[in-house]
């Protein structure tokens, strides 16, 4: 930005009790300005902080103005684990689990990922990205502005591009931004080893992948029945080669070796972390993975075994949470994750807050936003709400007023008053 | 009705894909009627069943359709255990609580019910109306149409009396119908004991209340450290000598005789029952004292003791579920209460959605509601869903987009799209 000459806004958020930016601030990790406004310039922010320290380096005169009414403005939600895009529902598995008749209803159906393999294999790319697209509105209306959205409902060459396609289409048609992610080791195809099905992923898939340009990360679910360490270094070191850089699920269900995998390659982000020990939560927090846990599957597949966040918090590891939707997780909103990741694993409301905004970008590697800064894209959301802490305090209300990405505001409408 | 005159229908409800009357029809206790339709006229019901059924009994030809989109027509909710009328928050509370500095954070505050008693008793009559009033319109805004709302807050007769003024007003002014309960042994207050408060309860405050005709249950919190078995027998039945039903919290914290209390005096609800033997929850069945179940409070506080809600069903107790919305469980939605109860407790998802209406409306020993049939209040809702299971499924999500309220359509509107 050139100092003698300001920036001129085309849109500046007033009114608000408080901007929280999400970046240090004096001795506040929050960075929270009480009556602070946000100028943005076409789909950045050009200016945060008190109306006299934007105005000194800002033109407001011909910026719109957008009224906070009060609330509090923060930065969009980063959801960075998420499988978006899938064929069909598992309600009535969800319902027969829950309902202590899940042996029964097994009797009679597939269940599980292979379950939903069959149903996104016979979608179409039009079914896929309709049903898809409905969830992404939802999450938007819960104040999520990016999206990852991983593939490995496919399990084919073929499906799996298609899943790719679906992620492409749903980028562009919708406001949300949507991070792709391959995750073709997702599961073992049935008729195949893990062994067979590791060979295609590096020989066949990952050069396809990479060629068709519809993916940033390469992910594998590293565990007990899925792949095993040496299998996940060999796919994400085939991914890193060719351009995509590393995700992967991590000790969830046993100690397998996931973390250390991502230690060792220096992965971006290694995820649900059940079963990590101190030692790999050290090698994790020393080159810089982020970790990204997930309240919200753990939650709904009754998980025996509760990660240890305030363990990795100590380790010095970053944090992300993400609402891991999917057919096991149908859960859109990144405000319910803060609630259960406060309640039932004890991460601070700060930190739950940092870790769906800034934490969610890191994990996908994404500088250019999670925070309100001149600079990054403004995407941001407006709350109904006194104080950062209600995200916590008040179970299952949404307090998204309203959601600006990438500097158009997209206005959710109050609902009609009953009185 | 006059089966020679047919009644004529003033609104109807079409284009559902499923109307759930939560009463039986052939061997579904759901009552499930695909493409039904409801017919309404003024603030009842007059006809449920397919198109034909309703035809051939209700005059149709002047009612103003009202279109389901094709998702789900369900009874409204009714919440029968609420504390929505309270002074303040306790969001730092909770926000330490689930932080872990809960004791730092108590060296510095109140805390618990005895802080929200000085916040009420500090709160104008206006003050706690217009806040209570905004709960219950987020409360409406998830589907529920009928709230209890306690007192408790106050525990002096002023004070105790102005809450119920509070419940009044709600009443009139709100579309939701506010059922008043009278709980001023909800606590002992300082300087007080059990005993002197129990001696204050049932001579002074319960005439007063009684005489007041502004309440229609007495309850008290029999558990240890509040009201011994015998203090809560003492109230109740003092309040049921003045006309006042009975309500009790039972056995929460520990088994103290409330659940025995409540079968012996035939109380029409015992609530929270975490410490309930299997002997009480006999008598509790014999004696038709509906359950009252809340895993969302239960949730806020990390309970150590789950409820046994299987065991409760297998006795023959009717379940209702609730939200116990209060300071310190902010949570105004029974479809999350629903998904707590199902992945937390194992209800079924049909017990569930049967606990949230007709048991809720039995928990109140209301026979006008909870369910749909011909003479019951036209309150109910629509859902966009494709089965009930997704209440217990989707987490986190309202399924609710319009709600009917003694036959007066309240229509949510949808969010303006982000694509």
């Amino acid at each position: 930005m050139d100092e003698s000459e300001p920036a001129r806004a085309d849109l500046v958020v007033v009114n608000a009790g408080e901007v929280i930016t999400c970046l240090p601030r004096g001795d506040d990790r929050l960075g929270r300005i009480p009556d602070g406004i946000v100028a943005v310039a076409g789909e950045r922010i050009v200016g945060v902080g008190t109306s006299d320290e934007v105005a000194r380096r800002v033109d407001l005169s011909g910026a719109t103005p957008l009224d906070a009414g009060g609330g509090i403005v923060a930065p969009g939600f980063v959801d960075p684990h998420t499988h978006v895009v899938f064929g069909g529902s598992r309600v009535e598995e969800y319902a027969a689990t829950v309902g202590g008749s899940l042996e029964l209803f097994r009797a009679g159906h597939t269940t599980g990922i292979l379950a939903t393999v069959e149903m996104t294999r016979a979608a179409t790319v039009e079914e896929l990205t309709d049903s898809a697209a409905a969830r992404i509105e939802a999450m938007a209306v819960h104040g999520t502005t990016t999206v990852e959205s991983k593939t490995g409902y496919g399990l084919t060459p073929e499906c799996e591009l298609k899943m790719l396609e679906v992620n492409r289409r749903l980028d562009e048609a919708m406001a949300v931004d949507v991070i792709s992610t391959f995750l073709g080791a997702h599961a073992i195809p049935e008729g195949m080893t893990a062994g067979r099905y590791t060979d295609q992923v590096v020989a066949e898939m990952i050069p396809r992948v990479a060629e068709a340009g519809l993916a940033d990360f390469c992910d594998v679910y590293c565990d007990e029945g899925y792949f095993s360490a040496e299998q996940s270094r060999r796919i994400l070191e085939a991914g890193l080669d060719a351009g995509l850089a590393a995700k992967i699920h991590a000790d969830a269900y046993s100690d397998h070796g996931g973390a250390r995998v991502a230690a060792e390659l220096g992965a971006v982000s290694a995820d649900h972390l059940n079963h990590t020990g101190r030692g790999d939560m050290q090698a994790l927090a020393e080159r810089g993975v982020v970790g990204v846990l997930m309240p919200g599957l753990d939650f709904a597949v009754a998980h025996p075994r509760p990660f240890d966040a305030r363990a990795m918090i100590d380790a010095g590891i970053t944090i992300a949470l993400a609402t891991d939707l999917c057919p096991g997780c149908w859960l859109e909103s990144q405000q319910l994750v803060m609630a259960l990741a406060a309640r039932l694993y004890g991460i601070p409301a700060d930190d739950a807050l940092l870790a769906v905004t800034v934490g969610g970008a890191r994990a996908l590697a994404l500088d250019d936003r999670g925070a309100l800064a001149p600079g990054l894209l403004a995407d941001l959301q407006i709350w109904d709400a006194g104080t950062h802490l209600d995200l916590v305090y008040k179970l299952g209300r949404n307090a998204v007023v309203t959601v600006v990405k990438r500097g158009r505001v997209q206005v959710m409408e109050p609902v009609e008053a009953m009185t």
